[in-house]
């Protein structure tokens, strides 16, 4: 299984998907503001991943800090705060911050040092990525449940390994349903504008030898006409309270086209993703992404360089269009907003 | 306004699409065999546009015969069945070959030689070229009735000038509306994998300074879930007696989104496209295109290169979710089986 993140003494290694399927290559971050870069312009992507990187920067960031010691909860707070700024959607980012707050306040409360901070931190943000590991394995073994033989899958994006520590969500669950011998074709949707779906998802499961078929995202529907998909599975950025889902934009076309051709529609993801402070998918915010996302690829234009484009990453697919969420802790079906009850992000 | 094919002496000249918006360039085709590469290499595209290729190609190949005139009656039949094999599912081909097929046979048969028979036909391939404008300037005129002031307008592929001899279907109705100062937006998909929303339609608005945004395919439903699509108009490559429609793929799955939106959904198209002979969508040839298309764009590549790809051109939407059908003689309605009764393709 390819790495996608680990410590190199005092520094990250981030593996840069953005060069991915063409080049396998890793970019070594020394600061947190290239940690913070790297997670902005997609060289590094997918929720579950996200959070844990920018917990490996900011234990990497306390472990290099060469202040006094009375600086270093005021420097914490600003890596937190540079982190936490770099993109909005994805809640694992803002839970895997504030899961290493706790530690940081604790340590720094019972007076320990800087390299013993430091040391507790990386400690915690290696623990993160196991247990990411044998959460989507989790989710694997609950999904796969949902899938019979010769099953037709067709997924968006990459909730993959790439996406994550490994193993992956979406195709988390593929894969264990691989295993039992049940997966008779992915259907991989392109995912425009930064080809996720095409780059990643594509690769992955190639190197896996799982059946994979790549369509542009306006193929889904015909697709699903003529008969050949069982089940979607999607990713989540953000689960609202309610069971409403920023995931990949398009996430939402499939959930409705999925309806109509009464397939079910199912959203994988660890219970990080789960932001009980959102109540509904108005309280996520749809992250905006730069034009030239839309009109060129790696300098090749599509388009009119100056025509007016709209971004957005993520889109929010309403509650009542999800079958179910499979969780590491099982598959919760609705009512959501009852279902989700006493949970707590990330348990 | 541009245009997309024209006669010099005994060459056809093509607007070569494929080099849009980078570059404008024309192919000089002097003989039939690359007429039909044209054809087949999407160099020429559009419904409308290809039916009256073929007929300017016809014409060229008997004008440029050097046979004998008993010759020339097997020399137009493998001609016809040249240009026929090109592309499968739009009608308008065959329908303009028919036209071609009967000036020859009435000029053969009252014993015109080849040199009236060459220019008959050269005048009948101009009158389809004029005809087709004069054609969707009517059905500009019936489909901007339907849009109301402020409009924000969903379009698919390019249905517009560049599609046709000018003017367009869909983007006719548009420019009539632009005209009447009723568009506040269009919005168009990029329409992979050949891209002609981002390169055709994007660069036809923007000469004329009709504001359009961008968006790639899988952001439509979106864009309705934020209430910001009034009507969908789409172009149609096959109508079938039932009103099913075959265009180019991403069509079915904007019309299933925009009822599930509430948006009425509309194709704009001349009557040379209805084909009473298909009596619904499951007669209709899908042309499927090849894999590289969505594999690469001009040879740098998006995924990995052996992936396994599924490249159908169009899909069909069923009559049911086609609010109304634009023609030239004004906009039909469901039923479309009784509201198409009595029409000949074409009249």
């Amino acid at each position: 299984m390819i790495r996608t993140l680990f410590f190199d003494d005092e520094a990250v290694i981030i593996l840069d998907q953005s060069q991915l399927p063409d080049k396998v290559e890793y970019l070594r971050c020394e600061t947190v503001e290239e940690v913070a870069q790297a997670i902005k312009k997609l060289n590094v992507r997918g929720a579950p991943l996200i959070g844990v990187t920018a917990a490996f920067g900011l234990a990497m960031a306390v472990t290099n800090y060469q202040g006094e010691r009375a600086g270093i909860h005021d420097y914490f707070r600003q890596t937190r705060t540079t982190l936490a700024s770099t993109r909005p959607t994805a809640v694992n980012l803002f839970w895997a911050l504030e899961r290493m707050e706790k530690v940081f306040t604790q340590e720094f409360v019972r007076q320990a040092n800087r390299e013993q901070i430091g040391e507790r931190l990386k400690q915690e943000a290696i623990k993160m990525y196991e247990e990411d590991i044998a959460i989507n394995r989790a989710i694997g073994q609950y999904g796969q449940i949902l899938l019979a033989e010769d099953s037709q899958v067709m997924t968006i994006c990459n909730a993959g390994a790439l996406a994550t520590c490994g193993y992956g969500t979406a195709l988390g669950v593929i894969r264990a349903a691989a295993d039992q011998g049940k997966i008779k074709k992915v259907w991989a949707c392109e995912t425009r504008p930064v080809l996720q779906g095409a780059r990643l998802t594509v690769w992955e499961l190639m190197q896996d030898k799982i059946p994979v078929t790549l369509i542009s995202d306006n193929m889904a529907a015909y697709v699903m006409q003529l008969g050949q998909v069982n089940t979607v599975i999607a990713g989540a950025d953000r689960i609202a309270a309610n069971g409403d889902t920023a995931n990949k934009i398009g996430t939402y076309a499939l959930a409705v086209l999925a309806a109509y051709h009464q397939i079910p529609f199912y959203i994988a993801a660890p219970l990080s993703t789960l932001d009980l402070k959102s109540a509904s998918g108005s309280d996520i915010p749809v992250e905006q992404r730069p034009p030239e996302e839309i009109r060129e690829f790696r300098g090749m234009y599509f388009t009119v360089p100056e025509v007016e484009v709209f971004n957005p990453a993520f889109d929010i697919t309403p509650h009542h269009l999800i079958t179910g969420v499979i969780t590491e802790k099982g598959i919760f079906k609705p009512p959501y907003d009852i279902a989700f009850k006493g949970l707590r992000s990330g348990e």
